[in-house]
């Protein structure tokens, strides 16, 4: 197979069509990707505006009609292109499946939100090492014990995804991702994820765990699985999300969402 | 009177609360400026699509719960204490007046939105001049060609505010001002007035004219008049706006707003 990192979006989903399941971290570097969550047209006001409210966790990228299975920063099916998908049902997730053609329904409004690993090749052009993409496994995620801004319905805490870097980096990282704050940005935290509530860095509560090295801090990134996080707390009778870490790959280049 | 510009935003609050009805460009320097558009609740999703497709015209800087008369980033009331405001019925402009109790409904939501009077007082440090301020008139601000990107019922046309920068200096204005994405940020035109569909400088479709002097060039930025614009054509049964240039000032400090 030819290295994920040079696949086209149009080909890592076709890919992911054809029943492929993996990570996306280092597919399509140069391509924005994105966390998705699918609520009912008379729940999308209410996430709309938890996302305006809590902006670092949930930064809109795009917004679909109801139904629709395409949307303006992604040329594909929204149903089939992702890797896998979590179905919720009353906040419970009831399957982990590759498609969700047979969950759809027409009232669904889908929101595109920025992913983290989109700044992933700008930190290792930068010199600063991802561990998770040197195992070639999912980087891993917590719960904080920060609460987001509720909104209507919707409450819930935080996430977060980790990336261990050694001291000297730090700050090169915060320099590089906080010029992409449409994919979450800079870090919410540095070192110490007793202070954020994470217990054990070896068990994440999404994705999988990384070594944390001596002379390496933890550095915490605001991650898009927020929304299913407040989606497994609020109980809405209906949604769905991508897999953690598995994510939709989009047709706009990370550039596109670079700030001076 | 003291200087507006030494104002606490409170101070100059109390003020408009009192009836006195100006333009707030300078007023209360370092402090965050906003538009407001209040629609109902069953039009909010719509506004609120509008601005996630809008973001230049259009940021979101808080949304109120419905008839509520606070908002997170505005200890006042919002009501009452902006300058002046517009009232629309059909998306006909059926009163302006100082104060908007007697036209207030328990389902309206507010939107305040990032104003460009928030980056005036960094440009003034970075040596460029702002003709209005030193007018002492209200900014001049014109409906452009240029569509928005449509939401459920809201569409309109783009509207800018104008600054004329002497040439050398508008690299700086776009520089500096492109920092404050939450207030517009950069420039969205630079000269050529005519490409904007903007056919007489000294007409504005709101606020007042100003002279572009020889070796000026005409700096356009995306205006918070613009949700106003897209009431008028698309025309909500009911909408409450701040009189153009009359602007919500608030409790956050611009450099809140300041990106790397």
């Amino acid at each position: 197979m030819l290295d994920p990192a040079l696949l086209t979006p149009g080909e890592a989903r076709s890919l992911f069509r054809d029943g492929l399941v993996t990570p996306t971290s280092g597919w399509s570097a140069g391509w924005t990707q994105a966390n998705l969550l699918a609520l009912p047209r008379d729940r999308a006001y209410d996430f709309l505006l938890f996302a305006q409210r809590n902006p670092r966790p949930c930064p809109v990228l795009d917004v679909t009609e109801p139904g629709q299975v395409a949307a303006s920063i992604f040329d594909g099916d929204l149903r089939t292109d992702l890797p896998a998908y979590r179905v919720y049902e009353n906040g419970e997730q009831v399957a982990e499946v590759p498609d969700v053609t047979a969950y759809w329904r027409d009232d669904l409004v889908c929101f595109l939100i920025g992913c983290s690993f989109t700044f992933e090749a700008a930190l290792l052009e930068a010199g600063v090492p991802v561990r998770h993409l040197e195992t070639r496994t999912n980087v891993p995620m917590y719960r904080t014990n920060r609460d987001c801004r509720p909104a209507g319905g919707l409450s819930g805490p935080m996430v977060v995804s980790m990336r261990p870097v050694p001291a000297h980096l730090v700050a090169t990282a915060v320099r590089v991702t906080s010029r992409y704050p449409a994919v979450h940005g800079a870090p919410v935290h540095v070192g110490d994820p007793g202070a954020l509530g994470v217990r054990d860095l070896d068990r994440p509560d999404f994705g999988e765990p990384v070594e944390v090295r001596a002379g390496e801090i933890p550095v915490f990134w605001a991650c898009g699985v927020t929304p299913q996080a407040a989606v497994m707390r609020s109980r809405p009778p209906f949604a769905i999300g991508h897999a953690p870490g598995h994510m939709a790959i989009t047709d706009v280049r990370d550039t596109a969402y670079l700030v001076p």
